[in-house]
């Protein structure tokens, strides 16, 4: 299912200062409220998939979305979530490489599409988005190589304790009495495939947890007594 | 032991075309040389500390430098390896924050620093510069991706047959009979590490390894009967 959207525009659009359009002069952000094209992407749905030829560029308005990535063995990885305000495949439309990563909305995603040639042309108008990807790449890798670290050196439970730590940093609620609670906005093979683990892996990881005092998991729904606690046993 | 060296410089060095600075003009190109300091280092030198503050960018000019990253927990691993022609520390450069690893020295290298000031009046004078960095960046995303894919999805002996071939292809030689021989460049201590494992596995896996026909590898020498072999076994 994808239907355009009378959307307020990217003049209007609340997320665009953490883009690389944030600073787009009045004729350049005309050209991209032209351009772009929004749609309307339920869960479960595929915005790109990998192998894909790139024809530009997608920013998250509202939703969640993974990249997926499938080795060449058939196993497959959240390598990572993209949240409002992310810009989706602009690595493989600056590098003009097929798409590495299947794009999966986990939750109702409204994402905007623009097209190689207005991206040409703004890059060309307004030089300063070349930096704006360069420290958005630069982010990245610094992200990857810090999971990598992580998956080569930590056990599962840490791994799992750390990815639940950032979701409850955008999706948790703090309780009248401290606790912390989150509502986890994937499924549990998600939740795997984020940790970098197998899915019995994560189960197990999630029965041993519930049996101390750092975070109480029951379906989608993680309690944690003291954020504190967590942090510290992470040493972050 | 640093010393400062009598080097033929940039504008006759065989790998600037490799680095970001392949395409400066004249003046560009001399201030570049007049201001570069080259260095010597021995094995288990350190060109700089994890934490360090970034003063500038090293260019690689011979040998062999590995980047390793100390997590909170104490635990460490070897990020990449810099070849001649590489170019280190670009990402604290421009992201103004301090070095995340170590650059540590395997092999005897010549190492060429760029101080800060030098390399902000190239950049200002050559925009093209910051593009360079950009293509180098989204490079090393990807490699660091692939890196975790396989770190969370490949076991063990996978992960150290690809890293053999990739050592293989750079130092490895073809025998008369098609045979391929590899001096491992690093200690077994730092192979474990770029395989992101501990070297007790390592070791055990060499032992299996040793025990079949993909590979036989003895003290610091592997010997591959067919590399189309153990490419077909990992699936390349």
């Amino acid at each position: 299912m994808k239907c355009a959207l009378h959307s307020g525009g990217c003049s209007t659009c609340e997320n665009r200062k953490h883009t690389e359009w944030r600073d787009l002069d009045g004729e350049s952000l005309q050209l991209l409220e032209d351009r772009m094209i929004t749609h309307l992407y339920a869960p479960g749905e595929v915005i790109y998939h990998q192998g894909d030829e790139a024809a530009g560029i997608y920013c998250i308005k509202s939703g969640l979305v993974g990249e997926r990535h499938v080795n060449a063995d058939g196993n497959s990885l959240l390598v990572r979530l993209d949240h409002p305000g992310s810009t989706l495949g602009y690595q493989e439309f600056l590098t003009r490489q097929e798409h590495h990563h299947t794009a999966e909305v986990m939750q109702t995603t409204e994402a905007c599409f623009i097209d190689r040639a207005t991206i040409a042309r703004l890059l060309e108008k307004n030089p300063s988005i070349g930096n704006r990807f360069l420290q958005h790449s630069l982010k990245d890798t610094r992200e990857m190589e810090d999971a990598y670290v992580a998956s080569a050196t930590l056990d599962v439970q840490t791994r799992l304790l750390h990815v639940l730590l950032v979701l409850c940093e955008r999706y948790g609620r703090r309780n009248k009495d401290g606790t912390y609670t989150l509502e986890i906005p994937v499924a549990k093979k998600d939740l795997a495939e984020l940790v970098g683990t197998a899915p019995e892996s994560i189960s197990r990881t999630i029965r041993k947890l519930n049996k101390g005092q750092l975070v109480h998991i029951n379906g989608p729904t993680a309690r944690f007594p003291s954020l504190a606690a967590v942090y510290s046993e992470i040493s972050l």
